[in-house]
Formats: structure tokens, C-alpha cells, sequence
């Protein structure tokens, strides 16, 4: 049997949102690597091993899922939302590159339906007009990096998703991030709060900026800021097509 | 019976993409109402109306659905993708929004894998780390605007992912953005055109954007430009989650 590696996106929680491709992947994995919670998210059954981890473990994750695929298992390394979007798939393709020896392996990546994209949804189309999407984490960035994105995407009048806008680490980065973007001008921007979206934990709230407070986030928390042209209707916030 | 819209996303093409929810959406629908390639998508069956309509009907669309929901029917309306980014799902809040005779009316969005999460996932992780969206037609933005943008996000040192590349009414739109991106200093800039992705026409191709030219894109492409730290390892392009 020859080993494979498949990097999989689990969605933002109900198993609704889990895409065929994603179901086919794992019914027919050896292993499942990830970090714990999501791991969770997998049914048990016999010929599979579930191979929870730590937050933050991303590397080590990575190069066991790697180690197990060179001995001819099928593995399945899963994150929540899009693999590819500030979850595992970067960290696989760092060990991957350092490490030669795993260069002929089978690797496939299947999409999901990211946080924002999901929490979009439950609120209208905050995502309608251009926009882009920034890692609140300064684990592996400067923040002065961080700092120049927000500025620079006020500037651009792009809605910004955030991701990871608050951890136990760094408690006062998103405080930061909501100044910054009043000091660009945004505070009548609607802000859209979107917790834990499909879950039972689920929770949206939707504040001009001026009301935003850094505890209206957590760790399962995406963020949306609107653009110069996001206005409510009804229940519901989008952009509208036509720029501001 | 109470009518209701919901506005659905049926990822790139593949049916293994398209996710349960959705599916169970389409199976209790009376009418699916959208442009004739995605309409097309979906197995006709006793009962089930099916409205397909010509490119950039957006908003005569986005009425007619509401009109057929308002008079009982359950009413999908369907985007390729996610409905929320740059699809059908603004185009009914506009028309939502200048007709409060609708204003009752039960509405649900259902999110989609989105052209660039599917693209990402074939090429490696070009979007692991921060990124921005811009749909390059002008159809509905001053042209200016989209240069300003595609600037800014050279100078946050975004990859970007670039919707709507090319189309029969602007034949130099994307030629200007790639010169625009030169000009920013990004020459040696990883681009991948990801055309037709999940689809029998799927063509992925990677070159450093001194060499990209507009005919590598068409109708269907989606462009992803890497950012600073974007590099090759054996097929794949990958963001690494570090900033460069």
C-alpha cells in the first residue's frame, strides 16, 4: 500500500457543511491527524487511529502526519474551515519543505467553507464588494505588520475579515486593531461579531465601530468590518456590488 | 405554505464540492432560479421549476426570485462558488432592500467553496497566509478604484486573488492590473491562473508575473499573485504562515 497524505477542511462546525469530497476522504483514512477539537469532530470506528494534538503544536502535527503517510498509511490531517486559510496546510508545506525524503509523496488538499465565509452568510453579504482577510495571531508576525494591513486595508476600503482577533497571549492586539482602524476614519462602519457559527455556541452581533469592544471577541471568534458602502436592511447587513 | 429564498452556493463545479446543506436545499425546492451555466448544474425533477437567465441579469434575477418566493414557492437561488463573494447574494439585497413589500419574506443564505479556496487547494496553500479578494470587473466600480487597490494591496504585501480577470468588454483591464503590480515592484512574484477548477476543463499553471500575459486568463480563471515570502517546493506553491 503506498501512503498519502490528505489535507482536509472540516467547515466551521455542523457536519452540513462538511463537503462530500472531505466525507469520501475520511472513510477511507488510516489515520487522522489534528489539533484536538477538531479531531473530536470525527466519528470513531475500527481501522482508524485518531491522533489528537495541542494547540500550537502545528509543526510537530505536521511532521507526524508526514512520517505516518511515508509508512503507507492514508492520512487525513483536518482543520476546521479551509486548510488552506490560517489553518494546517501552510505548516505541512513548511516540514514538507525541509524535509527531502517526503518529496515524492501523494499529497492532496480539499477545500472547506472557511470562517468567513460561513459567518457571511448568516448575516447577509458583508463580502459582497472586494475585501481581504487578515490573522489577528502575532505569533508569527510582527505586529507592526499587523498594524500596516489595517491601515493600508482602511485605505483600500476593503471589508476585513479577522481571524484569531483575541487569545489568552496577546490580550490586547484586537484593543489595538479596533484604535487603529478608528484612527483611519471607520468608526460608522458596521462590525460584525460572529461566534462560533453553526455551532450551538453560535452567537452574531453586528456594532458601528465606535461601540466595539475588545470582549465582544474570543478565540472562536471571526470578525467582519464593513466597507464604506456595508449598510443594514432589515435583520440583514451586506455591500452592495457598486463601489462607495 | 409560506414562501421562502435561499441563496445557495454550489462551489466550483464538481459535485463532490457542493456541500449537504445545499444538496438538502435543492431536494425540497420548487424553483432554482440563476445564470444558465449554474442552473444547468442541477438534475431537472417533477416539481421542480427551473429559471436559468442570461450573464448580468443579476438584479431582474434577483427579482424574480423574490417575486416567486413572495408567492409561496421555495425559491434557490444559485451562484457558482459561495454566494457571498462577488455572486447572487448582494444582488438580492439590493433588490431586498428597495422593495419593503419583501421585507417579510424568510430568507437563508447557504455558504459555497469559493473559486479561490478551490484553487488554492490545487496548487498547495498560496493562501495561508494574509490575503485580499478584488473582482477586477469594472462593471460596477470606476476602474481608478480597482488600480488604487491592487496598489495598496501591493503594498501590504497581500497575495490577492483576483476574480473576473478577463471579459469580452474589457480586453485590457487585466493587462493594466499586471503592469500596475510590476510597476509595484513585484515582478518576481509567483502567479497562478487556475482555470475551470473541479471541472473536465481545469488548467492550473504557475509563472513569475514578469512572465504572466492577460491571454493566460480567461472568463473562468481565477488569478492568485503570492506575496513576498510565496515559494515553489516540488509542484506546490505555498505561502509559509511567517511573514517575510
Amino acid at each position: 500500500m503506498t501512503g498519502r497524505l490528505t489535507i482536509a477542511g472540516l467547515g466551521p462546525g455542523d457536519a452540513s457543511l462538511v463537503t462530500p469530497e472531505v466525507s469520501t476522504a475520511l472513510a477511507s483514512a488510516t489515520d487522522v491527524v489534528g489539533y484536538a477539537p477538531y479531531v473530536a469532530r470525527i466519528a470513531p470506528r475500527d481501522g482508524l487511529t485518531l491522533h489528537p494534538s495541542d494547540n500550537r503544536m502545528e509543526l510537530q502535527r505536521a511532521r507526524e502526519a508526514l512520517q505516518l503517510a511515508s509508512e503507507g498509511r492514508h492520512v487525513v490531517v483536518v482543520s476546521s474551515g479551509d486548510p488552506g486559510v490560517f489553518a494546517m496546510a501552510s505548516a505541512v508545506f513548511e516540514v514538507f519543505e525541509a524535509s527531502p525524503q517526503w518529496r515524492d509523496l501523494t499529497i492532496a488538499l480539499l477545500p472547506g467553507v472557511t470562517a468567513m465565509l460561513a459567518a457571511a452568510a448568516r448575516i447577509g453579504a458583508p463580502l459582497g464588494h472586494d475585501f481581504c482577510a487578515i490573522n489577528l495571531s502575532d505569533n508569527l508576525k510582527p505586529w507592526p505588520v499587523i498594524e500596516k494591513r489595517l491601515r493600508l486595508a482602511a485605505e483600500a476600503d476593503f471589508a476585513i475579515a479577522i481571524y484569531n482577533p483575541r487569545s489568552a497571549s496577546r490580550a490586547d492586539g484586537f484593543q489595538r486593531a479596533l484604535e487603529i482602524l478608528r484612527e483611519a476614519g471607520l468608526s460608522e462602519r458596521l462590525v460584525v461579531f460572529a461566534r462560533a457559527v453553526s455551532t450551538v455556541d453560535e452567537k452574531i452581533e453586528t456594532v458601528p465601530l465606535r461601540e466595539a469592544r475588545p470582549e465582544m471577541a474570543d478565540m472562536r471568534t471571526l470578525v467582519i468590518i464593513g466597507n464604506s458602502s456595508t449598510r443594514r436592511v432589515g435583520r440583514w447587513v451586506y455591500a452592495p456590488r457598486q463601489a462607495g
